[in-house]
């Protein structure tokens, strides 16, 4: 069997290899044409980030074990996932000023494809009466290192799996531990991440998460569009109502804009899978998120509209929850509470389409979810979503 | 003469190893079965932290420079000091929120069996009237880097001494300077830190220290016991008023139980030499600590009653001050005052014992420092003790 | 032509260097007598930075990329420029607590003889009305690194170029870009930094900026003066009140002793050129910063009197505004607003005189431009220069 596993970081074990490069050379077996790499990256904010490049022939994408196993970019050909944020990561976590009083600090390390926002909480940044900083926005679980990560080739099926291990734990509070898995296969046209998430206390411990999944050109350009499964679109605040009529279109660049965010209850077949898809104007180029409502029941779709150099972006965003702040979230139950040991999965699946084709049976499939069903769109914020 | 020292790290002449494993061989004398190893741990929470290994033939621990020359566990076979913190260690200073407006981010970093809590301040976080956070818990010195690291072999008299510099510094702030020497020798149980800290403005400086030493399993059990020569115990709060009867000994893991706190004041003989003792419930493990109540008079017992995972763990913590925030301190005379140029020493031996005659040989020690007097324990708190 | 250029750092190209040491064999031409250095430094606080250390043969300088191109120190022979921080630095920024609630954790990184305080904002920390820290003391733009680093030596001319570029940007915020190029000649006393400063975004940023240029002894010792050609001096608070009548001497060290602040208007020639200069007690040392008033039209000047270990310094400190909180400088027109994509330019000359004579020149530079004119020199606070 031509299948083989390296440790690239094990903390408990003091393995950590530096550097290295793996193809099809290295493993035997039939499947060919893959290679797989990993190097820390030195100078400016990226100094100590490690990042582990994997490429299946076809599609390649960069784990970033530094950032809580993010993915930064993906590409298939001449579709690029990701987007071109202000930030110029990957961001190593000592640079991130995730206890600025303001709340938003955690900005300072926005740059990734794929980010999860969690694991305690996430969302708005939330402050006690006196304004002091409670809970900053959308949590800690993106600015903290694998202690764990192991790559597996399959040499036979192609398969590769990169496993990333990551606690966000503290006495006296939460602790969580997630077990990434990111997997492709050789010429497969996306990728899966699957996160099992283990409340490794004795305690009851609460758990917000939510993939912030991020696009810029050249998918998204005046024109694009998400096409998805809609119950129900609400307007999360009176700016993103002004939209509406235009919630599931983009514009052009539009410096000075404010960001404009809706909260949706999808559609999903009878296991709960359902997909949302970008595509661009021309309809020739397009990325799909596929997923589980049983797993994330609630979709934020967050519109970007400043000029490129401001982040012209949108955000496809499952979750258990809505990214408002944590006590509104806690009221209306969308904090998941785990019992001690106890686990949840979520798998988010990335996969880009290159050509009309594929994007327009992208869009059945979505039609098909949808099954004729006229989507409920609020004119005004739905009160049980917004904490606005 | 056989005795060698290596400059491991001396950041102003620019000298630092990365890695080195020394033993006997390297430094000739009578001496043997001991070594010492310097490396730097990659990947996870602890990537780039600098570690000093030492196993005297007997007794092993390891100190961290990079974490202000704390302790991060020790072992004299079996016998395992220290505990399982819910955070996988040691953890960078990079990764530790001090900042968090919380006032309790050095949680973050708290995974040692001996942390030093100061130099500036410890305790509980203070906060000025509108929320601001003015002093994080437990101060800054435990997540300074040493700039200067020393290792001394006395391949004769089998000494093994390591010395770090740690400066908490700052303009228009105390500057204070901690020279830590760690000493063993071959076949001995234990070791001891001995610090001198120096004033080294020309202005009056304020310090607080605090020696949180940590235990958990196996010392750590129900039936375990504390033994030491008490003069006065007194309940930090309401919940610990409400355990006062237990005071002395360990119950079971309790999941969601609060932290349980006692405050002290300890027998010593003449000199001021006095003995704490941590006993399994079998009696046949234990721990001291021995310390000089001149240099550290007041004495805090914390008892962590939470489930393993969560951290079960008691700290015996020998300090200048009660961890209470920095303003009560001041308020009833236990804040330091050291004079420009002024230097105190603070010493701290621990012990460790494998057998049930090592234990009751030491609970003989505290039985003699106790010379049959009675311990008054206040079913309250003492007014002057907790600022609570 | 015998000019040759090293990428040092290019994040995006994936280049590092890590240790180079450069001189005449390594470029031809006819220029002798200089090298350049690079090394990451390890151990303690500059565990991970960056250095470069140019000789040109008479003047040596230490260029911070990790700190945002700030310069550590410099030297002419037995004339040594910078000042004896109580940080020994420099400094990695991971070890800088900007986010400290308190607002003045900025100073943790403090030692460089020319540290930049901007770009979005510099001066005193300003809270909201409830105390959350709104702008930290000398905001971001020194604890960034830069992500591209160039070094250029002309073999003919003599001239080393050392180019970085350095981005303060996050997405919802302002987004700066400085190109800092900083330059010396084979044999030149001293150096010049020039700063081209770029709004990246699409919409109108702000920019605050001052260099804090720092000397302490050998230079600054009990009678050195500062002498420069001024318009007006005004003291920025009571404190500076008092010391009205002594603004341009220095006196002994005096532990305890508030900083001493007071604001300036220069003099400058017809082009906007001009100088300042401080120089030791008997007039045989000193330096000079040399700058364009029309870009840097402000000018403070910093007196720090406590006594050494507590940082015995001057700073001279040209700006485009004064250290006030941001919105007392705001509102006195100080912000400078950048439109998309302009640029502004900053030069600073520094110079460094190793004699009388030398000195006695640079006296006599700065009675040209002050030609006579008696500087207005207030008793009290200007209330349109100090939010105090």
């Amino acid at each position: 069997m031509a299948k083989k596993t390296w440790t690239l970081t094990d903390l408990e074990q003091g393995v950590y290899i530096e550097q290295i490069a793996l193809g099809p050379e290295n493993v035997g077996g039939t499947a060919t044409g893959y290679s797989v790499s990993k190097r820390t990256l030195r100078g400016g904010l990226s100094d100590g980030v490690d990042v582990i490049e994997v490429n299946n022939g076809v599609f390649r994408f960069v784990v970033i074990p530094t950032r809580g196993m993010g993915i930064w970019k993906a590409s298939l050909g001449q579709v690029r996932l990701g987007w071109n944020s202000p930030v110029k990561g990957p961001v190593h976590p000592a640079f991130v000023h995730l206890d600025e009083p303001s709340g938003i600090g955690w900005l300072d390390g926005f740059d990734e494809m794929l980010v999860r926002c969690g694991l305690e909480s996430n969302g708005a940044p939330e402050f006690s009466d006196d304004g002091t900083l409670r809970y900053g926005l959308h949590g800690k679980i993106a600015n903290i290192p694998a202690h764990k990560v192991e790559l597996t080739i399959d040499g036979d099926s192609g398969e590769i799996t990169v496993v990333g291990v990551v606690d966000e734990a503290r006495l006296f509070g939460n602790k969580s531990r997630m077990v990434s898995t990111v997997t492709t296969q050789v010429g497969r046209p996306g990728m899966t991440v699957s996160d099992q998430i283990t409340n490794i206390s004795a305690e009851e411990s609460e758990l917000e998460l939510l993939y912030h999944v991020n696009f810029g050109p050249p998918l998204l350009n005046p024109g694009s569009k998400v096409v998805l499964p809609a119950a129900m679109v609400a307007p999360r605040d009176a700016v993103a109502a002004e939209n509406v009529p235009e919630w599931d279109t983009y514009g052009k660049e539009t410096p000075g804009s404010a960001e404009v965010v809706f909260f949706l209850d999808l559609l999903a077949d009878a296991e709960g899978r359902t997909q949302t898809l970008l595509r661009n104007a021309a309809g020739d180029q397009g990325v799909s998120l596929k997923f589980n409502k049983n797993q994330l029941p609630h979709f934020t779709l967050w519109k970007n509209r400043q000029a490129q150099p401001d982040g012209y972006v949108t955000g496809l965003e499952p979750g258990i929850n809505f990214p408002n702040v944590k006590s509104f979230e806690k009221h209306n139950g969308r904090v998941a509470m785990l019992a001690p040991g106890e686990s949840r999965t979520f798998d988010v699946t990335i996969e880009a389409y290159p050509d009309a084709n594929s994007v327009k049976a992208a869009e059945q499939a979505v039609a098909k979810l949808q099954q004729g069903n006229v989507p409920k769109v609020r004119e005004q914020p739905n009160p049980e979503w917004s904490a606005e």
